[in-house]
This record gives structure tokens, sequence and C-alpha cells, in this order.
């Protein structure tokens, strides 16, 4: 069987098994917090956790460079392993960072892929401590980032229950929304052009938003990579739970709404790349979450009892509504 | 400028300077012990040091897969980041796996790759915790690992002192001749070819040896990745020192001495991938360690002082002797 028949999903399962299987041979296991199935790997030391994720941008399957920058491509790289801290309600401490580069790539374009990927490591206090160049056929940007939660508690995927909130912060379908702008070359006017470039190109990590969670007593979330219906099924599987969407509730920006008409629904459920927070609580703790955080905060359904991972789309009216598309798979 | 015409070691540098250029606003700078130029990143947490390490492996650069098998490709990804953290003296503790597969990679290939990688992960106590899958034109195998010193103590690149004796674990030239083996389909007798073959494809960290150097007082260290020569360069770059190698004394493997004649010296000094520890100490430590260690310890040369990264090959009389390769970079 071939990958893209058993899916990245599929695959991820199946090596998480092999891996699974053997681990009780390996020394020092009662450390270990969280393995494989969430956003970063968690161990305990002392009275904190140490958090570590890895992701990769290669070049023709997550950008291509007609319409990223290389200073966008090293902030964006860096961003979505800080945004898979986030979800875990950590803070950055240290990245490494391979890079895969053909020959003839300009050293120029090397600087400022790096000048991206610094600002955004001082602005989040990361150390790029470490790396590896190698000679590749495409471009790919391979970083892991290490970090840690000081008080040792984590938000997991796992710890939803039936009657908690699901709320996601920012509006998703930004990202998804620019993507088909930058490839569809449309013209947009500067500010909703603007905003939809950035969302897709140099999206921010939500860090401080992770932490307020964690202050807040939230226990479960996700970043919303692989779109907002895809993540929220990572969710459900993890916690064996079903959830129920309410999709008239969902935050849509004007920038999508008013460009991409019908379409707009379809991108806030099923794009990619928002790495906003999707996270789920008690509706008292959702509230407290809502007086706490600058940004935006929607209450967009409900977790409920039920078969593992099945979501169901309801509009306010209670008429269960349809959709096709459900995220992001790589294979 | 491309790339190509910097060099790997080039581009290094220049990225290395924008970093530390950077590195003040970051918090916590008073952790960190080692940034870029060492084997691995270390940092202080209370009384010991953490340690973490990246390298690729990236198809049609590192490997192909007719001299390979998958199983091997899986062990060798990993071994290489243990030998990072063996040339620091360090303990290996968690990984992190990025995995780039052509979407028509069979999932019998994968599980292979995970074989190998687990089987080696179980002997070193390596707990395989998270990773990353993506699709990607070439198979690409990109490990982080993060381990730690639990005393505290590390071996670096930039503590060599004029006067130190230069000794290598194991017998430099092996992988190398492993690869010229592999890709004029050589036909040796098996157990040459065997030897060859293993440490070429599926090399052994030399970890027990690391710590074994930090207990028998060793500072400086190495892992013979690049090659002999080119890694005794990046010791007596970091350290500002000069270096003297007596060709005479090379513990060259009669597998390859047999079947590689004249080849068999240049193979020692440049040929890459061996992954044994290069080191230097004072003769009594280096004395200590031959005593201490189960496998072969061979005194080569001695470190002097002189142009920083300048070494100078000589024969058992005292012959210069003039070398052509230097080892292996990447542009």
């Amino acid at each position: 069987m071939k990958v893209s028949e058993l899916g990245e999903f599929g695959l991820i399962d199946l090596l998480a098994v092999m891996i699974s299987g053997s681990k009780s041979d390996q020394p020092g296991p009662g450390q270990l917090v969280i393995g494989l199935g969430d956003d970063a790997a968690a161990w305990r030391s002392d009275d904190s956790i140490e958090l570590a994720t890895v992701d990769a941008m290669v070049q023709g399957i997550h950008f291509t460079l007609d319409t990223i920058s290389w200073r966008e491509l090293g902030w964006k790289s860096l961003a979505i392993n800080l945004s898979d801290i986030a979800a875990m309600g950590g803070v950055p401490r240290y990245a490494l960072v391979a890079l895969g580069l053909p020959e003839d790539t300009r050293v120029e374009d090397v600087s400022l892929l790096y000048e991206g990927m610094i600002e955004l490591a001082q602005q989040t206090g990361t150390g790029i401590v470490g790396g590896n160049i190698s000679r590749s056929p495409v471009v790919a940007v391979t970083i892991t980032v290490i970090g840690g939660s000081p008080d040792g508690r984590v938000l997991r995927r796992s710890t939803a229950r039936p009657g908690d909130t699901i709320a996601i912060t920012g509006h998703p379908g930004c990202a998804a929304a620019g993507l088909e702008m930058l490839k569809k070359k449309m013209k947009l006017p500067a500010p909703a052009g603007d905003h939809l470039r950035a969302a897709f190109l140099s999206p921010t990590p939500r860090l401080d938003e992770g932490r307020t969670l964690i202050k807040c007593g939230v226990e479960t979330a996700i970043d919303t990579s692989d779109g907002l219906l895809a993540d929220l099924r990572h969710i459900c599987e993890a916690s064996r739970v079903s959830a129920r969407i309410n999709v008239d509730n969902l935050p849509i920006h004007p920038a999508v709404s008013e460009n991409f008409g019908e379409r707009a629904r379809t991108l806030a459920l099923s794009g990619g790349e928002d790495y906003e927070l999707l996270f789920t609580a008690a509706a008292p703790v959702i509230k407290r979450v809502k007086t706490d955080l600058a940004g935006p905060v929607t209450a967009i359904g409900r977790i409920t009892a039920g078969e593992p991972g099945k979501i169901s789309l309801f509009d306010a009216a209670g008429k269960t509504v349809e959709i096709k598309e459900y995220g992001w798979s790589h294979f």
C-alpha cells in the first residue's frame, strides 16, 4: 500500500502503534507526559514540564516562492512551530533549524529567511541555538522548538468533556482566503488584501493566548493548522467525544465574507493554516477567557457524548448543514 | 552570490553572526552554554546541562535507495544525531522525527524505516516522542535529539590546547571505503565487505565512549562526520590552534588497507561519515582513556600553537605529506 492510499493520519496512527509497542524498554517512561498524538511532546522535569515539537515547510508542497517572500518564509516556518507550543499553553525557549537548499540558492535569500525567523524569535523570546544545512532538490525548512510550561500545566487534545463549550480565537478561514487570493491573483482592496495575505504568509502564534487559557482553567486546546473541522475532529477523537457546531456563529472576518461569497463558510470550516487556538471548557471558564483575552474569542458549539470524532453542523434555526471539504491531509 | 560559491561552512558562519547579533534581546541568555558552532547546543538546567541537535538525511544527497535499505536508513538517520550527543559526552533522551515522503512511498517501507530507528532508540534509551510527516519530492529524514549531561560537563570543540595529544576511536575511513565499494559494486570477501557496508550504512554512535572520555578528564571532542581532517580543522578553528598528524600512525582497518591500496590513507584522512570520536587531551589523560575504553583508541598527532585551523601532515620519518582531498562540504 502507498502512503497516499493510507493517508497522513493513518500513517501517523500506524507509526504511533509501532513506537508505543517499543516504549516499555525505554528508560524514564514515567517522566513522559505526552508522546505522539498532541501538538507537542511533553515530559516532566522537576516541577515544570518540558515541551518539544517539529514542523516542516517544503517548497512545492507548503509554499511556492512566487507567492511567499524569503523573509515571510523564515517567519512562517518558525511561527507554525511556536503555534504548537502555544496550543500546549507553553513558553518557547530554543529553536533548531534544519535547512535544505538547492545549490543555486542565493546567499542573500538565505539571509532574508533568517531575518524573518530572527524577528519572530526575538518577539517571542526564542533563542536559535542550533541547526543543520544540507543540499536538497527543493527548499525545505524544518524547525524544532523546545519550550516548557513553568507551572507544570499543559493544554491537551484528550480532555474535552460532553457539555464543554467549543470556542476559537480570531477569525477562521482568513489564511485559506489569503491562499486563494494569491493563487487566483484576485485584486482586493488594500486593507482586506493585506489582512488576508498576512494571515496566510505571516501568521502570529497565539502564545500569550495559550498561557491565558491555562490561567483561566482551560485544559483542552489545539491550534488550527489543518482547518477548524479537521482539528476539532483531532480533539474529539483524542477525547472520545462528538461535537455540534452552529455554523451561523462562526466569526467570519469581513475580508472573507465580503469577497468570497458562498465560499466564506467553507473556508472558515475547512481552510487550514490559521494557527488560531480552538479550545473547549465549561461555560464559566469560557466566559473568563472572553474577559481576559484582548483579541476576539467566539463560542461556536458544544462537545457532546457520542461517536468519537463525529462532528455535526447546524444553523441558527437548528437545521442540519452539510459540508464536503474536511481540511488538509498530506497524502 | 550562490550558496554553492560561499560553501556550507561559510554559510553557517554568516548565519551564526546574524543570530548572535540578535541574541542580546533574548531572555535567559545566561543559561545558554553553547549555541551554534559545536556538535550540539547546550544550556544549563539546575545542576545538569541539556543538549539538542538536529541532522538530516536527504535522498540523492546523503543516500540512494539502491544502496541503503529502509531499515538501515532509519537506523542511520537516528545514529548520526546520537553521534552528535556522543561528541558532547551526553546521554540521549528524546527524539523527534520529521519525515518527508513522496506520495508513492510504500507504507511497508516506512514501517521498515521506523523498525531500524526504533531498534537503535531502544539500544540507546532514546524515546521517540514526536514527529511530523510531510509530502516531499524526495525522501528526507530530519531528526532532532534532545539529551543531557547529568553531571553538567560537556565535550567541546573550543578547548584544545597546544601540547594536547590528538586521538581517535575506531578505524577512520571504513565508512568512505564502504561507500566506494557500494558505488563501484566491488566484490570483497564477506568479512571485509560486511564490515565496510555496516560502517557506512549502520554506524554505531559512540555514546558510551563519549561518557568515558568525560570521566577520564577529556574536555575536547568532535564526531567524525565530515572526515578526520575536516573535523580536526573544526576543532583547531574553534580552539585557535594548529595540529600535526603522523599519517603512519593512522589506525587503518585491514579491510581498507588490503582492498584500497594507495587510496586507503586518503580515505582515512578525508572520508566522512565514520561517526567515531576525535578528541584531544594531555598525554596522561589519553593513557587513561586507552585503559578505560574497550574499543581501539589511537594517538595520531599533536595540537600545536600556530595559525588557527592549520593542519600539517608528516610520516614516521618526519617528512611532510601532501593531500588533496579535505573532506565533505555540502555546496
